[in-house]
């Protein structure tokens, strides 16, 4: 029974450790110390350990030999390889979702669709960011799958932090999601797998793009930056 | 350092449990006790519970709240949505290595269904089961996805669980198996993705049937047994 208890504890570190890192509060690269996480959070070294494991898992940190936890780097591979197997699996969740989901199973989404439309209108970029991911989450189920559940849910993090990038580098950029949301429905509804593939496989590869593109934005900016410097 | 060394442990105890799960000579719903283990392989009861903690995430067990850890049930819906997942994953492997093969990189491949055929041809199932995952593992690197390669890490044993069974259940499976692997082969040569995607399609559909179908078999024969009894 502690055992269980001691789980969901690291469950919490690692949850509140993958928010930082999500948003960008830690970046590509931060260190992670044990015991520093262990002090601030009062709690034993060993959750903390475990925190990171879970985070190693879900792909936001490496555990280095001699390094220990750091960032896991944002390279243009990581984010490519990332949104090509969201897009598979999302792929697979829609297909059971259009042969599975009744009518009255639509109207959770709609709702989540009217909130994000309503986050959108406000500019409120965490409302959206969160509304996103639970539009996401009730579409899960719909894969009848517990292996595709337990992987989206794994995967959830990297995504998000991708996510969390392309909504803030491009003030747009939320609308080119709703219409993803909206479109995403509107091919259930009428039960038409292709077009639901050809919509999933276009949003994942322009917002990958868009990731890419600021990260070697961000290398190019870098990399002038130290010839500067060294003038 | 010691954690290092420490989880290899837990991983070593994971593989010999996984494979007694895979062969059946483990059965779903049979318990796995940490102390019995613990002292059988004199390692801590420690290694023991991050072993199980690998299994659980690997779907070979169940960590139950009372009942501890039970090998998973084979249900239909568990074989339908591993075979489900595993032809999605295995169509992206494929897809990105009919992209990013050279003509080189297919020898180890084309030596490997040599040692398939020589397996099949000895009536070898225990070298035909290990040469069958040699030849996956060598195609999981040319999907240049790191998210894929860890997924599939993670669901082989699954994967493995069900094709053991498979084997075991028709005589003729191997060579269905390796009809399979020379036409993957074939298509990547060609560099059809189309003829690919087709052929993991129906391989996949075929050997989740098959382990479907006797999994019904056996609750069949199960309850008549049953009935028997009671008479």
């Amino acid at each position: 029974m502690s055992f269980k208890a001691q789980e969901s504890l690291s469950e919490q570190i690692a949850q509140h450790l993958a928010r930082q890192i999500i948003r960008g509060e830690m970046l590509a690269g931060d260190r992670i110390q044990e015991l520093r996480i262990a002090g601030e959070l009062e709690v034993s070294r060993g959750s903390v350990r475990e925190a990171l494991l879970i985070l190693e898992r879900r792909h936001l940190i490496d555990i280095l030999p001699r390094r220990g936890a750091v960032v896991k780097d944002m390279s243009e591979a990581h984010v490519r390889s990332l949104y090509e197997l969201a897009q598979v699996l999302l792929g697979l969740v829609v297909r059971k979702a259009i042969k599975v989901m009744a009518e009255d199973d639509m109207d959770p989404f709609i709702l989540s669709i009217q909130q994000l439309q309503h986050c959108a209108d406000e500019r409120d970029m965490d409302g959206f960011f969160e509304q996103s991911f639970r539009f996401l989450e009730l579409a899960y189920p719909f894969s009848r799958n517990p292996f595709v559940e337990d992987i989206m849910a794994n995967l959830q993090p990297a995504i998000q932090r991708a996510y969390y990038m392309a909504l803030h580098l491009d003030p747009d950029e939320c609308k080119e999601c709703l219409s993803f949301f909206k479109a995403i429905i509107e091919t259930i509804f009428r039960r038409d797998v292709r077009s639901a593939l050809e919509i999933i496989r276009e949003f994942a590869e322009h917002q990958s793009s868009l990731v890419q593109e600021s990260i070697v934005r961000a290398r190019q900016i870098e990399a002038a930056w130290g010839a500067r410097r060294k003038k």
